[in-house]
């Protein structure tokens, strides 16, 4: 259908004139996000309370209108893109913390408080939030909740769906539902909790989320591990693992993503070296030592060319800072870039590796790979000038090639970053015809009139 | 439908007559689990492999009969009693671990392995599995999925659900479905693996579960520790928590609880104390004696009688054996058993410890609890003789009564036994309408001829 006037009429009452706008520059604010592409809504709208949120779904199925909640907009895969048009349903103003329960180790939030102020509140409370997106400072709870963001501590950690123990929910069908439980554990009823996490907005608007929350663990120290060889690297890893340590997180930039750093941040890192680990290991004090004396051991024992165990917090940070500025530093080899987020077991982390190696000689792109090392989550990046059709043509190719040897692996197409719009062609490589189809009848379970963010993930 | 023996040649054809019976004998041990309940289905089946199960589901879509999968049938709540007949699906003969793999920690099984069997091989390699419900020495992996299993070492390593990776599923139509993944991470599509987990075999039949793994932790150490009041123990439990200590599991007994266990396996424990606490603390040798110091000065302040950390690994055996053996013995106390499974936020422990005692005053029977401390699960049993309706009666009235509390205190109806048919009636306490009539759409997206297990939680 048409977005009329008189609908946006309707809007303007249901949550006010202050409170929603169909101007251009307002509709050009929440037209974007990660993916470099645009959609314009017909409307933004930013609900106050989760009264609005009902009021605006229910007019949506009655005026069929599409609906596309958003957090800050910082999705890899387009989950928050209005691509129909319709309204997009701004979370952003539903940002309080509601409460920090130490006795129970709980937090219960609102989806638009910022990840990475909830972990600092939390923090100073004694307590840890460990789903850690690099986006943390900006993106919200909903949007990591609807997408499961991981993170560099998922290894040790899990991701965000392991820290959600219940949400309340606004139903495609306007709804209010509450799910899950506020307590440790909890069996009644079919998991929608879990279903509707990851669900990437598909299947209703969280409006509150439950979240379990860990002692802060006492210490946290930061390894460094240069290598001549990024097989030795992967290697390492594996024996790390094998070895019964769980590292807070264990990070891998290979050589093009170092040479990167350098010219951009200038951080002192080794442009010859093929691969660098960045290995964070937390807990009581004296296992923290423990563990790293043994994990140098590992290192040198694989033949690493240098360890370093930083000795301050800021020495810490600044590893930490050149691993974070690879993905912005990466435009120097090329003004385009795709950007996967793949995952394969941990042991054929090598062969991975091997792999972009030869498509990259094949090709001639660059490909440059970082990530995740301790749970085989490799942030694989092509870049490119799209405006070269050769160039689109050979990194088509290569993701493609990288997909399929990924599934060959026994590996999966994303680890956090979701289907949405940029993986949603790819979906059937992974999963059977026969499992998408139950997927579309849950999502008509939950959505029958299809008006709750579609073109995404199923389309 | 009446179940014909035309349908039952059709069985045997697919399975061959040496996998399935309707004689008597062999359905009357298939009637029962570990509720004092009893449904003759009209045939037992043992399928060999996933094609024999798709193709029984496919022709139960086709006669009209019900299906009910099966474990070892240990279930609290009914999950895999024949309530309409047809068919059990015993899946104990798909019983094979298919694969440990200690560089990517994780394992592939069959559903028909025993639980604590699974444990012990990965031990062997040095790998944890830590779910632990009671039943583990008889209980499967594809039961324990089923119903989300929990034990006591939930409070420190979560339940069944956190272990699931992926599964293979026969859908109530027949069609095979893999669902999640081989990896840490994965994100493409609906999580239909957790969605699975915890639905009572409702939703489909798991054929295969890939799980997640942990390094054998180094040491475990036992703590017993009595109290003159329970709300003393419940206050404890919080105060461990607060500091930042969670142990692998604690566990507590109350007054009655423990001199049922005196007398039934005279263990030594004082039967004039109000509650014991055994907690359990593992991890690296330094890191457990550290915990133990804390949780010691911790039960000192709050006023312990007795604190007692067992020298050796058989003194830990003999505490356990203690804290296992309540269940068994409350039949002293009367012929017939309530158990219920609720949950409470931790810091609520001693207001539902008051409100069971007054319960107890009030109706003259005997109400004992115990269970899961660290994360609130208490198991809460009323022993009576059915044969009394007065005792019923009142037994029926404190059963509402607490449900109803433990959802005023912010908690759950079950921590880890499910609603199966027991709690179905209780079940519009916790849930929504609106959520139970989601639930029943996502049921009729997996099953829309209700073949699968029907009469169990949605009814």
């Amino acid at each position: 259908m048409v977005f009329s006037t008189k609908v946006f009429r309707k809007i303007e009452k249901i949550v006010g004139k202050a409170n929603c706008s169909n101007a251009k520059e307002d509709l050009l604010c929440y037209s974007y996000d990660a993916t470099p592409t645009i959609f314009f809504p017909d409307a933004v709208v930013f609900p106050k309370n989760v009264q609005d949120i009902s009021s605006i779904l229910k007019l949506a199925n009655q005026y069929e209108f599409v609906v596309t909640p958003r957090g800050a907009g910082s999705g890899m895969t387009g989950g928050s893109l209005p691509v129909n048009g319709g309204v997009v349903l701004v979370m952003t103003r539903l940002n309080r913390i509601l409460n920090i329960d130490k006795d129970n180790l709980i937090a219960v939030v609102e989806p638009g408080v910022v990840t990475g102020d909830f972990g600092k509140a939390v923090e100073r409370q004694g307590l840890f939030y460990p789903p850690d997106p690099s986006s943390a400072d900006y993106s919200t709870l909903g949007g990591n909740a609807a997408e499961c963001a991981g993170g560099p501590r998922a290894v040790k950690y899990g991701v965000t769906r392991d820290y959600v123990l219940g949400l309340e929910v606004v139903l495609p069908t306007g709804e209010i539902i509450k799910t899950g439980v506020q307590t440790a554990k909890g069996v009644v009823g079919y998991d929608l909790t879990r279903l509707i996490v990851g669900s990437e907005g598909t299947l209703g608007v969280i409006t509150s989320l439950t979240l379990r929350l860990l002692p802060l663990p006492e210490t946290v120290k930061t390894i460094t591990v240069i290598f001549d060889r990024i097989e030795t690297a992967a290697e390492t890893v594996s024996e790390i693992i094998r070895q019964g340590i769980i590292p807070r997180s264990i990070e891998y930039m290979d050589n093009a993503s170092i040479r990167c750093v350098e010219d951009y941040i200038n951080s002192g890192l080794p442009t010859d070296a093929e691969a660098i680990l960045i290995i964070d290991v937390d807990g009581g004090a004296d296992e923290v030592d423990r563990s790293i004396k043994r994990i140098q051991s590992v290192c040198t024992k694989s033949g690493a060319r240098y360890i370093k165990t930083a000795a301050t917090s800021q020495d810490a940070e600044k590893i930490w800072k050149a691993r974070k500025a690879v993905s912005p530093a990466l435009f120097k080899y090329g003004p385009d870039k795709i950007n996967e987020d793949i995952v394969v077991p941990r042991s054929k982390i090598p062969d991975m590796v091997k792999k972009i190696k030869a498509l990259s000689r094949e090709t001639g792109l660059t490909m440059v790979s970082f990530g995740h090392a301790g749970d085989g989550n490799i942030h694989f990046n092509i870049m490119l000038d799209k405006q070269i059709p050769e160039q689109q043509t050979k990194a088509d190719h290569a993701v493609d090639e990288i997909f399929n040897y990924t599934l060959e692996l026994g590996g999966t197409l994303s680890g956090e970053h979701g289907v949405g719009i940029t993986k949603s062609r790819y979906m059937s490589k992974e999963i059977s015809p026969d499992s998408i189809a139950l997927m579309r009848r849950i999502k008509a379970a939950f959505d029958p009139a299809g008006i709750l963010n579609p073109g995404k993930m199923l389309v």
